[in-house]
């Protein structure tokens, strides 16, 4: 199968529309023209409505590192507390990111695939007073969805900021930024808004941005600022830093699908085919990464059978099949495998890819009874598509 | 005429060939793939050619922005001196980028308009030691060319090291990294490599890779940090941030353009281009920014005759003409406009934003001979061939 017909279902990038492609490859207009500012203007719209919030929003040139680290040089200064929330290979970095601002970074840590107990973070918040929390919604390296409302809640009531991560959520699952109170949330472009990797999003609200304000010190960073920023975003027919034109318009027309499809069909979408794929894994006897009660609806982390071989497997996959999936990171590097299903992704690609997982497995000398995966698949997705 | 037909001709975004655009709209391949990595790395080497360095060269996403803030964070300390040699606008950014690292930043500060002195240079770096100095090659606001390799011998004497922003001139004129003694050269992908802006382009001599290895205190920024990208950038299949895929894409399309074309002939085609350009001004009584002896090839600014409305002229440009000029920045805004003419540009492009700059200023009430600008940019283009 020639390379681009290859299925890539990895944790992101995910399969991008044609029609997003055909976006992105429009002739590059002159970032300061009235039509190229009309299209920033509305992607600018559009994704404050999948964000839901009314509060500012930024779409700078960069990768979603830079968004995390960008939330981060805002509102952290060199004498503040930060605690780090971590269940994973993001939730770590953000300890790395945030170790560049202030040595008062605190690091509250838990089993890779456990979902963060908001008990627990209240808890630690009753010890001493933290500037800013920060926790990874979906940590792309376990799959594990953490309970932000619950969470930003414990939060906001001890006076913190909430940082929250979506780079692995965002569009896919329900972020209600307004309403459960995220100061900062951050994400990329190649995820669940299933455009090319090249964009870093956030939102700011009020609060985030009256502690930007109210810095004693510099913020570290002059691209970084939200200072410099904020007129463009509010106004972007004015010039900060060159945007990345071709992407904005791939952001324009993947929002404008993202709206049109509508929100809760959407995440109700990303939902039925998380269960199918969950179905499928406990069906073949897959040990899945992330605890029950915090799965995410964009992608599913397992662990291999004893005795199949990451490498030969993701390559089986890759060669005889077309399919891409993802290997572990970190600790969990060669343990597990990890599938995306998110932005795009529609059933027939989830069954394409079950069913490529189980005959790579087989072939590789794991015995089940062959089909049983993609027959739960199928199943789930009736029940889920029935109850409708 | 509909805005996909309109000339580009601002000093970027520039016109991006059809090839180029085909290529970024292939579809998005996992970041980590064999065939991926292969793109990324021959684009790094292609870059290393265009660059004229063996040295170690960073493609990251962001803007030319987070390129010269990229190029100061790793090498400059808050115990730092640094020299800022402006004469434009984006000299003066400089300063607030280095200010954000240090506050032993000084100005050597010229005219708009003037190139900068090499011997004033040295005199500065006769007074105090300066851990780096810091050259906009061409600034965009202008479009003097400073001699970037007269300045290099210069700091290189005194053992500083040399940071040059070639955003505006590295694919247009000749830059030669090694030869020249260059530790860190900055740029960007939407000016002379000719394709839509989102990556921040760097490379970095053995001296500044030390100077960063050398630091005392941390790097302030994750994202910016040349210790946390060398290893990929040195073998693209590796992981750090998830790079801009289809932006690779069309960077590897640009770059074998550019080498197809051949440097020495890229070169003096923006020559011939620019020499064509600066006739025709002359022809019609337009003042060009940038005194003689430090003109770009790669763009031209020029001062409107008295009486000439910069919003009515680019917008007459515009709508009568389809071609889009760009007005002045800083201090200069309101009385000169910019032309960019690199990258893909050619003959033809020239020759008819000769003809609407002069059917403009002819409407708007400017008196001349009509076509004069038009006859010598013939004549100059044809003198520039025979040559050859």
């Amino acid at each position: 199968m020639s390379a681009e017909r290859s299925l890539v279902m990895i944790p992101g990038p995910t399969n991008v529309d044609p029609s997003v492609l055909r976006a992105l490859a429009k002739p590059t207009a002159s970032h300061v023209s009235p039509s190229f500012a009309a299209t920033f203007k509305r992607a600018l719209e559009d994704l404050k409505k999948v964000m839901m919030t009314s509060g500012d929003v930024f779409v700078v040139s960069g990768s979603g590192t830079l968004a995390m680290e960008m939330a981060v040089a805002n509102i952290v200064e060199s004498s503040d507390k930060v605690l780090v929330v971590s269940n994973g290979y993001f939730g770590d970095r953000f300890l790395d990111v945030v170790s560049r601002f202030t040595d008062g970074v605190e690091k509250l840590s838990l089993e890779w695939g456990k979902a963060a107990d908001p008990g627990k973070i209240k808890e630690k918040l009753g010890q001493r007073n933290y500037k800013a929390v920060i926790v990874v919604h979906v940590d792309t390296s376990t799959g594990v969805a953490n309970d932000a409302r619950e969470i930003s809640r414990v939060v906001k009531d001890r006076g913190a900021l909430f940082i929250l991560d979506t780079v692995c959520s965002l569009g896919g699952m329900e972020i209600r930024v307004d309403e459960w109170g995220i100061d900062i949330c951050l994400s990329g472009s190649q995820k669940a808004l299933a455009i090319p990797p090249g964009l870093a999003i956030l939102s700011a609200s009020k609060e985030a941005l009256d502690a930007r304000a109210k810095r004693k010190t510099k913020v570290q960073s002059y691209y970084m600022d939200f200072e410099n920023w904020l007129s463009v975003m509010q106004d972007p027919s004015k010039y900060f830093a060159t945007p990345p034109v071709n992407m904005i318009y791939a952001l324009a027309e993947s929002l404008e699908m993202i709206l049109s499809e509508g929100l809760e069909k959407r995440y109700a979408r990303h939902a039925a085919i998380a269960k199918a794929m969950r179905s499928a894994l406990n069906k073949i006897g897959l040990r899945i990464v992330a605890e029950e009660r915090g799965r995410a609806d964009t992608m599913t982390a397992a662990y291999y059978p004893e005795g199949i071989d990451d490498g030969a497997f993701r390559s089986n996959m890759a060669t005889r099949h077309g399919i891409i999936v993802a290997g572990g990171l970190g600790q969990l590097r060669g343990k597990i495998f990890r599938v995306g299903h998110m932005g795009n992704v529609a059933p027939n690609d989830l069954i394409a890819t079950i069913g490529a997982v189980e005959a790579s497995l087989s072939q590789l000398g794991y015995s089940f009874p062959l089909g049983e995966g993609v027959g739960a698949a199928i199943e789930s997705l009736r029940k889920s598509y029935e109850v409708r």
